[in-house]
């Protein structure tokens, strides 16, 4: 298949698998600048499956840069408040949401790391309204990738510009399953699977996990009523999507005041446009009492003290270690891949319906519950071949989940 | 100067001279994504400036065609709300207002008429609580331009795309002063000899225009109290702006209810994407009772029934033939240029800032004063080296205004 013909299949995908847009359904989507001829397949798949109307708010990372460059001090506390609330308001009047990402990992990485923090402060207050809107799954919403030049270039630094878009492409078409004869059905089957998951863990009711491995010593409560999900699932509003391309997790909720021990990372991650490496962290009572980082320790602990939230954690998620996007070998750089080629866990906000009655309780009942509450959300990656998981059950007993990093439940 | 150099003068200009943005001011632009060269050079000057933060809504030639080709009908009543709102609410905040046009004049010209006026008067009612901030000069504001290859295609038929592209962007710079040697400092010269002109013409406080011309025979009553504006501008949040780039008018309200007579076209007006030639309408009273067109006499005719307004005069706008646009020789096919080629006039929403206390004065108070109000705001082209204006006393003593097309006062 050439090129275009996969990039269309994946446009149709993305349309159908993964945001599932309804006919008569408004569409939202972000993207970078660079993914222009991937955004243009969307928006005709969209209105094919009956979208009324698809919005595209670009971004440019050369303005994010400029902006960084040039802008006066007090620009790093500003926000568009104005857009984020006008994105809000359309969800709530039954829009979709596709973010499509491709931006440049290391964007910021030789920006004022005080600059930074403010200014991913100021944003995340601002789309803090839209965001608990898609964090509460009041819509069907989808995250997916392009590859753009600077990305591919971060991920493969030893080819030519067009030989690491070409094979950053290929790479993200093979994760995404875009590359089946049928990637829609490829999705429905793939999504049985992860279903099959789901329904045992959520049969064992574990009240924790056990962490060990180089660097982990942890044990990680989960709320009761936790519930884990994987794959498709459908939105408050009736609408069924999957919310990440590629996506290989099953994911639940942490009990934000019971997680001890200590976790290290396993993968760089890349947040806001710098890397952080080596991450090493301690938790008493859900919180995160110390932390190092061999590269990006500033910007790791401004990050997590952003508000109370931001030390504790929103997510956890088990990835066997022969994932698709592990069993590629490449470090993409980017949590939307890094994040299902490995176990990890997120600090920060948490998935209100990953807890049973969890988008109709109030956000003081969920907090007495242990869901966790933040303006951030941010994965990072501690699973390896090395990572041993067990389920803790009800009566205090343990059993195996995860060995060498494998399912061994 | 290559032209690298002379697209940054150009976005220094439309910075400097065209918005003005202001220390400590948040600017919103809208572009086609074929301008982001001319983009990414803007925000570095408007960061430079002082500007807080810089947000582009892009919007796509492709987008807009693949909705007309493909959407469901209920589509074409559909308008994003929640952005023009949001765009409202930043203009409300103090937020500077750019676009940058450059759309292909004829992008929609295959597309059902009744689809394009649909789609064209849900957009203009989303839009009016934003645009109102504009035409009444709240905020700082400016229109100007970037050459596309489909805009350029349009105006350069029989040349190659590149060069097309090459020359158009040619005469965007000499038609704009870009390339002076010092092209702020020309917009202050350029905008001095404006305002000479409109003070001639606010001394004279004419009751009314008479045009004469080929086709076209017509007294415009002007609104008791109007103003004649021309150039830099100041809004009511103190800042001074060129609304347009290039600009070459002087323009005041006429009367909504005393327009008499028959007008045509002298150049094809690019309406929203379809190319409407040839109009010949009947004014009685002001409002339009008759209209002919020779191409798009449709489209004339659901536009100028937008509502009431529509089918009234909101500006007035004189401009003699030998001005440096007109004097090019091209028809630029966007009215950004071809209005200040020749002088015309507008039928639809009326500026509140061209009539004496109109920013303060209720819209009921306004309309009774004569401005006209609308969802929408078309100029159309009626100068030409026959026309022949008149200003008619208070004493109802008529002088000769404009002979042949030039300045005769």
């Amino acid at each position: 298949m050439t090129h275009e013909d996969l990039l269309d299949r994946y446009a149709q995908l993305i349309v159908r698998s993964g945001v599932g847009v309804a006919p008569g359904q408004e569409l939202l989507m972000t993207a970078p600048v660079d993914a222009i001829p991937l955004v243009r397949r969307i928006i005709e798949h969209a209105y094919k499956a009956g979208a009324t109307l698809v919005t595209t708010l670009y971004g440019d990372d050369a303005a994010t840069l400029a902006r960084f460059k040039y802008a006066p001090d007090k620009s790093f506390d500003a926000a568009s408040g104005w857009l984020f609330d006008g994105m809000a308001n359309a969800f709530r009047a039954g829009a979709a949401r596709l973010a499509i990402i491709g931006e440049d990992p290391a964007l910021l990485s030789g920006q004022d790391p005080a600059k930074v923090t403010r200014a991913n402060r100021a944003r995340s207050r601002a789309y803090r309204p839209a965001l608990e809107l898609i964090t509460s799954h009041a819509i069907n919403w989808c995250v997916a990738s392009a590859a753009t030049p600077a990305w591919a270039r971060s991920v493969f630094p030893d080819l030519s510009a067009d030989a690491a878009l070409d094979r950053l492409w290929r790479a993200i078409f093979a994760c995404s399953r875009a590359d089946k004869a049928d990637p829609v059905q490829a999705w429905v089957e793939h999504s049985r699977n992860l279903r099959q998951r789901t329904d045992f863990l959520n049969a064992r009711r574990y009240k924790a996990l056990k962490y060990r491995g180089p660097g982990t010593d942890l044990v990680l409560g989960l709320v009761e009523g936790h519930i884990w999900k994987g794959g498709a699932s459908t939105a408050k509003n009736g609408i069924t999507c999957n919310p990440n391309i590629p996506s290989e997790e099953v994911f639940t909720m942490p009990h934000k005041d019971r997680v001890d021990g200590i976790l290290s990372s396993t993968k760089p991650l890349s947040y806001q446009g710098t890397f952080i490496e080596g991450i090493k962290v301690h938790f008493e009572a859900g919180r995160i009492v110390e932390s190092h980082a061999d590269k990006g320790a500033d910007i790791f602990a401004t990050m997590i003290a952003t508000d109370e939230g931001a030390a504790r954690l929103g997510e956890v998620a088990l990835v066997p270690h022969s994932s698709p996007i592990s069993a590629s070998g490449i470090v993409f750089n980017n949590t939307l891949f890094d994040e299902n080629a490995a176990s990890h866990i997120a600090v920060g906000q948490s998935y209100a319906d990953t807890m049973a009655n969890g988008g109709t309780m109030s956000a003081e009942e969920r907090a007495a519950a242990g869901a966790n509450s933040s303006l951030i959300h941010v994965d990072w990656m501690i699973g390896s071949s090395g990572l041993n998981v067990d389920g803790v059950l009800s009566d205090g007993k343990t059993e195996s989940l995860m060995r060498k990093g494998e399912w061994a439940a």
